[in-house]
């Protein structure tokens, strides 16, 4: 492969000149080379090694791993990029983070890490000394040590990288509000592929030159994944180029193997790059805002295995898939491979890269930034050191005033949104909080906010737009993932944020919030690694009020796919009216290091707790609706049991029912809100003793518990409860299509008259009422299936529907 | 807005000629006008009327559904471009299928199938009279009637679009192997947001025009999305333009408002890409293949709510996002409303439309293809019509040898290429079967299968590439949305697959699995949807060995989402060898209308069942292992379930150490291949009765349950068994990180010395031998710690375990 660069700009053509093939000093070359070898070098060493670092003796089996567990394939061109990024951050004194997309590159992050000195600090264990030098290469994928990944124990890392397709929008979620940081963010050829990816290039119409910092993404073509090729290394370039141009990039193209003009050609270009963002930042700054602003990106096309074995046992392997992880094999065991992995370690000539003591040589030393400014050591990448606490309304302000239970009618998520929008006023000037939604706000009914902001658009306008501008504060993009992706980037950066999603539609961040949650787990063990803002879900337009859209809209399972994570991470309300709900959100928004989901609907609905109460329902998370029990003089008959707006609205509404029939039942209701106080307390920090679950429970009366999702959930939690048998859970049972709010409630029988007829089949003794108030109730099923199918709507009786049992 | 057509090619360019204009004779535009206005007419009316469908009197409040739910805005442009495929499909012959990504416009295919008279013969009693339009407008979005979304119940459809991102991906899946079909799909341009059809662009590289047909891809910019512009409306046409050339298409951009223009300019550009496409086929086919095809694509810019009220309430509804949904609202008590509503209607003169017995007059029928042209009759949008079994080797002969349980060592996956691969070569003739990975087919083992065909591939190759072909038939590309797209598409169109991919990422395509449930939920619902073939996935790579992967890699959390489906659909195996995997595999491929999750391992390892044995036992899906157990001469003292390839072999283990200390104990040994039999067989027709329960696990002895996943799945399948309060289960609870295999057992405690203590802890009168045993069991696991940290891998007891306990 030769060494070329080239760009066709619409508004410039940037040619090619001697001068680019000059345009470093022999110094700068010689820093280059030398601090890309050590990386190399101990990139290679972590994936074998675990003794003999420096190779002051031939290599000898015992020398190596006994289990190879590693990626080569990637990581001398994430290296290369790195070494460049450093003379850079020197030379203009950048505020520069990295984040990689090819994580499984970790060997050359950890190894940068080290050559900075960051690894060290953080790490004193691994020092910069021979012994450290062997602990380094030794932990790499190893038992007890590091992961093969780049991962949280990555210093100057955001972003895992195991699971492809977030690194673009992980690193415009932390360019937002930054406005001195770029984001250097490298995109595998592999990663381009996937969908998240693929339209997180359209992140730039979101970004403001004004008050956001940089990202300039660099796309690497090593041409291959695991065992194919990757597609846009095999389209011609001009369609390559058209298609990032279309994204509103001008991407310059840099293309080669041999490594001195590789050095000359991507240093000139970075340095062009660079120019060209502080001159938008600028012009931007100085003159006003513009419009069709092209940053500039790189395409970065290296051999695949770059530097690494030509072939193996006469294979190709640098520039081929072949080299993508371990690149030879069992050199423990095969003597020539042994033979062949010490000639590839030696051509890094480790002598020249560290002193005989282990620590690299000053010129390597003198190649890295200074404190905060080596990227291994940014303090956004650690973005729990600049957390700022939220300054706060106090919420009780915006209490939904409730005299008599059920008797007032809200709508949650229109007040939740007065109480976000002088959230955002209030952080204002700290520029520290966004919303985010896949063009839903106004759908969820959030609107308020936008009486404190816009959303965020960096596009073309046009007259009757609604509340746009460039440092829009309401994040709205039709994709969850980069949604997701932005908000992670921007919390990982120590901001804060929260995301309104349609419930059913959480999903599709499923494998997102699993990464995520899987990154805070490993964090809360590590010291170094500060606490940051909760990742805050309202999942809303939930399962029991999509009605309107069908069957393809409901789905209240992301709460079970949630529940598989850490209990240590994890947090489930489901506030039932306006005031829990605004109870729950300002909890979630001063808590650390949470996944919180909360759901709740945006309907008009019964309110039943006056912010006092409120308060006091959502501190202890679960408790006895006194006002709407009837067991006050001793033991329930029965106990109904409610989580979520509508079930606990059809419990309420089967307790009338019941009251009607059955004036001496005794009856005690409970209301969760806290999900996680049903489990035990010995599997989630929020469980309740076995005898306070008894206490509230009973031990022995029949349970009928309606909920939110899907029921099975109930029993998971409760499994180990000396009442569990008793339990009867009702939920949603996947049934659903277009039809009216209640139908739904009758298809999935989490209805009033069902859970009525629950109540009567599981009381004994109730007389011989009994069998005349179950016909009564059955009839009643009988004629709302009628109404709605002749009438399209729901009985008066059912929309009109007040509490009113006392 | 005017009225403009543009292209610039690369190659060639097209000028906009007078011609253009005059691009149909009066007849035609006649034609397409009267069919599009009955089919806008019946839109609105679907959405508002449930009564007075034809407007013989003036409407009246009662006339109107009490509840509004539809969406109007993109249904205009859909009905448009379906009035045009129907000219063209008449003029060329065409088979053609309409892949609607904005798939809200429900009321639009709905109206399209009626006026071809389809809908009438799917559903006779909403027949072309009067009655039958009555019926039409009522059932639309009312309880009862049909979804407002294009959904299982539209003739014509394969896509549901609820969920936005996948209509480009399954207009592919659609279109491979059907050479002379082409599949026209509109892409909104609020889904062209989402990453899954951000990336599914590129399909076009994985199609071959000599043996696929054609995807038409139609851009359809209406400009809005809820509230928000979108994104590709808002660049500037080149970017447009040069990122849709990026992709590799031929886009050619019509924009306009204007019916009559609008007609020629849309009917010519139409009639150049079919004209393309044949050519593209005609060279191919004759003249051999060739590389760089661009295939053509339509932008069409229409106005949001085309032909919709300008205003309403002085505020711009047409061309603005507030006619997304329902753009007059509330008719039934706003008389201006009402009136507004009335005018709009009779805008489209539905007495010049319909005959007074309420047919579409014949000139409109005269519009629409005949028979199975029709797209709303396509066999192809049903495909279980299409459907030919597969024919099957016979699985037996791909066995392993298993002379001894636990003596041979095997790969699962790889024994299962074999098999796989002359599945392929069986069906060679009738291009009827796929395989799909986001490469990683081979990481996966399943190389054998590349011994019968290549992967698909229609870029540019490089020598040294590895088995690529424009007619392959393993379907690779780094997006697992993109892999499940095509697959459901070529399911649904009467095809076979199978989908191989990492467990952990099974969870990208969470939201897609849900929406392919709820779709084969309905269709078990509908007489006239003949069944397809099962969606088969073989998650591998599985939790317990992604050991090299780390943290990131491991998640077995995609039973769980799966099992929230309906049950008539859902199917989970756990096969615990290769033979147990052949049985099954084989049994899945030949199933129907069914979701199998298939996990097995890939890594070597024990297996246990010769090829009767395995029948039998995936037979009958869950079984005592007799030749494990020791307690053949009564009760056991324990159960040791188990569940999985690695929960087997520690269990097994254990068993072995349980023997060592307690010769006399009386273990059973129960092993779960289909994890539905564990359910209540009032939950799943697969499910136990509680007396095969009982037998099998007891009433009151302990058992401890060994599972591949969340261990509270175990519970929650089983709480309703009398054995329930002693079943222990055990399974992954998210502790891992780059480790040994036999660690992350340890780690999450399902290792053979941590379920030989379960066993002690719970099993009574072991006398004083249980103390020592425990101790001894106890000091293994410290080893294990110390060996592996020193080490870097286990310990060779571990590693060469081979059952023995007989």
């Amino acid at each position: 492969m030769s060494s070329e660069i080239s760009t066709e700009t619409a508004g410039a053509t940037w040619t090619t000149t001697p001068a680019v093939s000059e345009h470093l000093d022999a110094q700068e070359v010689d820093g280059l080379q030398l601090w890309w070898r050590a990386a190399n070098y101990l990139s290679v060493g972590q994936i074998y090694l675990m003794d003999n670092p420096l190779l002051r003796e031939p290599l000898r089996p015992e020398h190596i791993k006994p289990r190879l567990l590693g990626h080569w394939g990637t990581t001398p061109g994430l290296n290369f990029i790195y070494a460049h990024l450093n003379r850079a951050i020197r030379a203009r004194d950048l505020d520069m983070m990295y984040v990689i997309g090819p994580g499984h590159g970790g060997p050359g992050l950890v190894a940068a890490a080290w050559l900075e000195g960051t690894y060290s600090e953080v790490y004193p264990d691994v020092a910069q000394d021979y012994e450290g030098l062997r602990r380094l290469v030794t932990q790499f994928s190893f038992p007890g040590g590091i992961p093969s990944h780049v991962a949280p124990e990555t210093p100057g890392s955001i972003h895992e990288g195991g699971e492809l397709g977030y690194s673009l929008s992980h690193a415009y979620g932390a360019a937002f509000d930054n406005p001195d940081l770029i984001v250097s963010c490298v995109v595998g050829d592999g990663e381009a592929e996937t969908g998240p990816l693929a339209t997180s290039w359209h992140s730039n119409k979101f970004l403001d030159p004004v008050t956001d910092g940089a990202v300039l993404p660099i796309l690497h073509l090593n041409g291959y994944k695991i065992a194919n090729p990757t597609v846009l290394a095999r389209i011609p370039d001009d369609e390559l180029l058209g298609m990032l141009r279309g994204f509103g990039y001008e991407p310059y193209l840099v293309s080669g193997s041999e490594p001195e003009p590789m050095h000359h050609l991507f240093a000139a270009t970075l340095d062009r790059c660079l120019d060209e963002i502080a001159a938008i930042q600028r012009r931007a700054r100085r003159d006003g805002r513009m419009l069709r602003l092209r940053w500039p990106m790189i395409v970065l096309r290296t051999p695949k295995g770059w530097t690494g074995p030509a072939t193996v046992d006469g294979k190709q392997v640098e520039g081929s898939w072949r080299s993508h992880q371990v690149p030879i094999s069992d050199p423990r065991n095969d003597q020539a491979h042994l033979r062949q992995l010490e000639s590839w370690m030696r051509s890094y000539e480790p002598a020249a890269l560290f002193e005989p003591h282990g620590a690299p040589v000053q010129r390597i030393k003198d190649h890295n930034p200074s404190g905060r400014r080596r990227m291994s050591d940014n303090p956004h990448a650690n973005g729990g050191l600049l957390l700022r606490t939220l300054r706060m309304p106090d919420f009780r302000q915006y209490a939904v005033r409730v005299d008599e239970p059920g008797a007032t009618i809200g709508e949650a998520t229109r007040v939740l949104g007065g109480f976000l929008r002088d959230v955002m006023r209030l952080n204002e000037d700290e520029r520290n909080f966004r919303v985010f939604s896949p063009d839903e706000n106004n759908s969820n009914r959030l609107n308020a906010i936008l009486d404190a902001t816009s959303r965020t658009w960096d596009a073309e306008t046009e007259p009757g737009d609604d509340s746009l501008a460039p440092d829009g504060r309401v994040m709205e993009i039709l994709s969850e993932h980069t949604c997701q992706g932005w908000l992670e980037g921007y919390l990982l950066t120590g901001r804060h944020g929260f995301f309104s999603c349609y419930e059913a539609f959480a999903h599709i961040v499923d494998s997102m919030v699993n990464q995520h949650a899987k990154w805070l787990k490993v964090t809360d063990q590590l010291a170094w690694r500060q606490p940051i803002a909760s990742l805050n879900y309202l999942l809303t337009s939930h399962v029991w009020r999509q009605d309107h859209n069908g069957f393809s809209h409901q789905d209240p399972g992301f709460i079970d796919h949630v529940m598989n994570k850490k209990a240590e991470v994890v947090r489930v309300y489901l506030p039932p009216d306006a005031n829990t709900l605004l109870s729950v959100a300002d909890h979630c928004l001063r808590s650390r290091n949470y996944i919180n989901v909360v759901v709740a609907g945006k309907q008009p609905a019964p309110q039943y707790l006056d912010m006092d109460a409120a308060i006091v329902h959502c501190t202890r998370g679960i408790g006895i609706w006194d006002w709407a029990s009837s067991d006050q003089d001793g033991e329930p008959d029965v106990v109904m049991a409610c989580a979520g707006d509508v079930p606990t609205m059809e419990t309420l509404a089967a307790v009338d029912l019941l009251r009607e029939h059955f004036p001496d039942l005794r009856i005690r209701v409970i209301n969760v809100v806290d999900l996680m106080r049903l489990q035990d307390e010995r599997e989630h920090p929020h469980g309740l003793s076995d005898a306070e679950f008894d206490s509230l429970f009973t031990r022995d009366r029949p349970v009928i518990f309606n909920y939110h999702g899907y029921p099975w959930l109930i029993h998971r939690l409760t499994y180990r409860r000396h009442n569990h048998d008793n339990i009867h859970a009702r939920g949603y049972r996947e049934e659903g299509t277009t039809t009216t709010p209640f139908d739904m409630c009758v298809l999935n029988q989490i209805d009033r008259f069902n859970l009525a007829i629950d109540v009567i089949d599981r009381v004994p003794r109730l007389g011989p009422r009994a069998a005349y108030a179950r016909e009564a109730l059955q009839t009643k099923l009988i004629e709302h299936r009628h109404y709605v199918s002749t009438r399209g709507e729901d009985m008066p009786e059912i929309r009109d529907w007040v509490w009113s049992a006392r």
